[in-house]
């Protein structure tokens, strides 16, 4: 495994930044489905680069062709392969020879992997514009859901040291989650947004980029959901949300703050509640023993800044000379708001394939 | 999968913990290597419980026997079975019909999924105890990658508000991870260790549980090693920690604190150093685009509280009923330390997976 | 993958035919089964050695212990470990060194792959006896289909140059099945059985042995199972039978006699029964494009002659000497009977993955 | 799985007979590969249809579009996925409405499997035109395998009742195996291949089809690859060969001829040969114990008749109603000459999965 992922269904992706085309295949989809072409679209944009001054000006329209697996517009059981073709590319922004290792990139790991044979432009397979495809999937993972009575929302919970209020974790409801959905920079609260903006503007007149957390919920789902021992809900989860690129943390309900608690703190006490067994609290974000509680599901995923800044960087190049690096290409000060659409959709793959 | 993990190994691994036995069969390992049991000894030693007065009285001598897979003392290319038989049980603890739902553990979720035939004794499956298989098959991968030059060590990072000091990201030395690993409670810092303990103690004697985060690194790694996009290594690393019962969080590198970060300074430089291509800093952990990089892996697991405590509580049975519960059983207030050589199992299976 | 299969449910099989026993992990069973020991213990039986003149008079019980995955004598969901213990064993038998490579075995090829550290007595892991635990697995395999309304059954179709009738493609009755479940050596002609078993007895007293087809029947399933284009039916099937030791063929419907058919005479039509769509004939053997059609499933495994034959042989050593070997030991001098039900455990193995 | 298979490399297919294109995803190819252009060709050209008068005459050129993983050339470690736009498309051939069950085809089982959701058209994913990207990443395997030392040939061994020649499974050569390779109908024997030639016009004048089998061998390979217990050589290889639509029998070496063999003429005795352990006579067709003996590998796939014929035929519709069908559209009378290169582009992928 590597680029394929999946027991339910299996998604195969491909493609490189600055090449003809990234895409995905998706086989396993139920057959019959007429697929909710406003809610790929809303995703695709909510993802796409060029939205705002925030974003890389990188216009890619990110237009999806179906290349099979339909059939009079619904699924017609076969694999479902899906491409988008790269339109904007810039590859003399990449053309140094030798190659310049940028720090926090995969340059210098690609390199080393691929014995030098890697697509340097734009990162290549590494780039982030690899999320597309999975966000066109979790479209598709969205809509089943949806069908199914399950929501996945999320929201910006930092940039930088600005924080954002967190998610209620036992009343969340799918108001909120779809409110979060409609916006291209969402938070719950508004002034939150307002600081959080102002810090990636911050960053970017300084040539710097600066990092953040999304916190995500999924409301809906049954209890008993999870395969334990080695495919707990936790595991599933965190090895998609670690595909992303730039996440490098990731916790389930209170997270790292359980380890500063005492038991009956942590402990979630089983209460009934409208004829439903609950948790009074949800400590444990809806996972107990890696199976699903019926409580809202909670995630939090740590996102590093963007590691191409315009402000000069010391660095190696492949013969092991120093250089001077100064990157220009088109790059987000913040890729976290473009994330979130991200973190959805995976959330909706895992969920999908664990249901 | 679920009770199976792996790709050049496969570990399959199996047991309740008041049952018959548990056990794991792996099968993949190189043919022809003469097991090192003092390895394996001292490991099963380190998570084995009663060692102390911090750990359940439960005592089980944790003796492996090889069902198969050894011939003449050697691994012979045919899967590896190992057992463990369960000795110390004591069902009566666990006999209440209708089933009362503990607070924190997988009594309900298991229920639900199982329909009610989980094993309810001790937590059958979802026990704590299914993590010596695990140490051991962790013995193992250690050994080989011993041989690979690669070594494997954690320490205790946090107990409830008591903080180690952290490894040095950069220049941790093979010297200080065998100190660890010689270490029944194995921290950076002696004096911490005591308040540790004393945080451990206190919590004790309120009749209640502290949880905790272990800090663990993998020094001697080639670079190049990850398969992105979906397999990459904090990927592969963090679903087999999130397998560990109590792990609610995983960081690599500086994790959480990147989202808090600019640019500038996230980024590790490229330096070379004698003739060796490394960076300055390492808040990637020795990560990047999801390959390792040649860099000390770095990362942090947070634990939660063992939800099993002797103070009174509030939860249902499984007629919904309205249940005063007290935890008799035997249980370690704070599952942190006896946790520390199965994070550094589990991170030896996906290391010699990945190599 | 080598010792785990099964994407639904997942087996490990483990064990040497002379170290302390051999035995399976049964992952993904569904919870609140009953098992049907009396089923199992039949199937055991049916394949156990030392039954009658015709097989090695090798005597294992071969009593299963079941270690893991029941609770109140019903699956908990957990991984079920089942284990057997090897009793009769003589390890003297295959005391040779340099070790001889007896012709027709794997003693070259696994001394080869695994360095010469692979157990070479009795075969080790290689050996005929790995079959218990699959007639193990089948049974369960055989209660959960039974339940579903699915039956398996299978005679012997040939023993050299004896052939039995073949099944009737279109009208096997369940009846059929299960009488010739109860026989030691089924067969739908008893007349050929008597030939049959003279055969073998030939064989045996010229200190040789004798191969055979077996022909095997799945009545009951629905239209619609099967993942093509890699998982066709076929090829799930095909890909047990030859985990099998000893097979070397497998054909599905009128298999390798479709070769030499006209389109007209291969197809098989379309017809209304009872309301119910069928084929007038069945050369597919109940699967079209990979997938079930709902007619009888037909298939036929070629078995080699049991390659332990007391004659005196012309073989190495380890050392490329040239070996006159004479092998000891106890040995069937045909496998075909006994193999009987490990071809309709591995069929109930696939059909109930695929189902 | 389904449109996945494969460990080493993973093959993800996809696509329609008549809808926009197919293709295949390759993922795990070594990085740096020059991929042979004249390879790639020559192997698309020996299964393209419109080659001859016995073969269909929809003429689709095949041509192969390189949507990623290659960079200036060369494999560049992502994954490669490769397009194959359909161009010569007529729905019209199709478009009944009930739809028609085409006897022999998968049109009644892929309706119920799909729930009548299935592309109808030429078959849909069902279409032995999915092969043709199979030939494809096949070409790519034998190079890797040429430069391995290894070599795939195979020949028409029978249609209808005629016969080839088999190969000496002891001697063959490589030049043999390339001689074969320039044919577009390749046999060991001329003469036969002209009263094969004739078996098939006849069929097609007839407006019936015929069937055959198709014998390859592969030689070079070492002895030690395969993986049993469930991975043995033979298994991986007819899971492969029975995802070949229309195929219905597989064996290896002596295959179904071996039921009929005393164990003294069945087994192949070890002897030296240049200082090469070897085995004099080859029944078991290379493999021993589901591993290979380093003797040529040889098997034996059946095939059979297209079930596409111009002859009246009868059969029913959707909606169960009785239909007199003739099949129109543009088929070929036998599919053997053109199925000899995806039965070595199977083998070619399974042997360097399993090298």
């Amino acid at each position: 495994m590597s680029a394929v992922w999946g027991r339910k269904v299996r998604y195969t992706i491909f493609g490189e930044s600055h090449g003809v085309g990234i895409g995905i295949v998706i086989d396993g989809l139920p057959a019959g489905v007429m697929l909710d072409q406003t809610l790929i679209q809303r995703e695709m944009a909510r993802r796409a680069p060029g939205q705002s001054d925030l974003t890389t000006p990188r216009t890619e329209t990110d237009a999806v062709s179906i290349i099979s697996g339909l059939y009079q517009g619904r699924t017609d059981g076969s694999p479902l392969c899906a491409m988008i073709k790269n339109s904007d590319t810039r590859s003399a922004d990449y053309a140094a020879e030798p190659r310049v290792f940028r720090p926090g990139h995969a340059d210098y790991t690609g390199f080393i992997k691929y014995g030098g044979h890697n697509d340097p432009r734009g990162g290549g397979h590494f780039s982030g514009r690899l999320t597309a495809p999975l966000v066109f999937a979790g479209a598709i993972a969205k809509q089943l859901l949806t069908a199914a009575g399950i929501s996945i929302g999320a929201h910006i919970a930092q940039i930088g040291d600005v924080k954002d209020t967190a998610f209620d974790p036992v009343a969340i409801s799918e108001t909120t989650l779809a409110e979060l959905g409609k916006s291209g920079f969402p938070t719950l609260d508004l002034e939150a947004a307002a600081s959080m903006r102002q810090a990636i503007h911050s960053a970017r007149e300084q040539d710097d980029s600066v990092g953040g957390v999304i916190e995500a919920a999924v409301i809906g789902l049954p209890a008993g959901m999870g395969d334990p021992f080695f495919d707990s809900v936790e595991s599933v989860l965190a090895h998609l949300l670690f595909s992303i690129p730039a996440v490098k943390g990731v916790e389930f309900g209170a997270g790292f703050a359980l380890a500063g608690m005492r038991g009956h703190q942590a402990n979630d006490s089983f209460v009934k509640h409208a004829d439903k067994i609950q948790t009074a609290t949800n400590n444990n974000g809806g996972i107990l023993g890696g199976i699903t509680s019926g409580m809202p599901l909670l995630l939090r995923a740590a996102f590093k800044p963007t590691p191409s800044i315009a402000r000069q960087q010391n660095t190696l190049n492949a013969n092991g000379d120093t250089e001077v690096l100064v990157i220009k290409g088109r790059h987000d000060p913040c890729i976290v708001p473009r994330a979130v659409p991200v973190v959805e959709a995976v959330i909706g793959l895992a969920i999908w394939d664990m249901l």
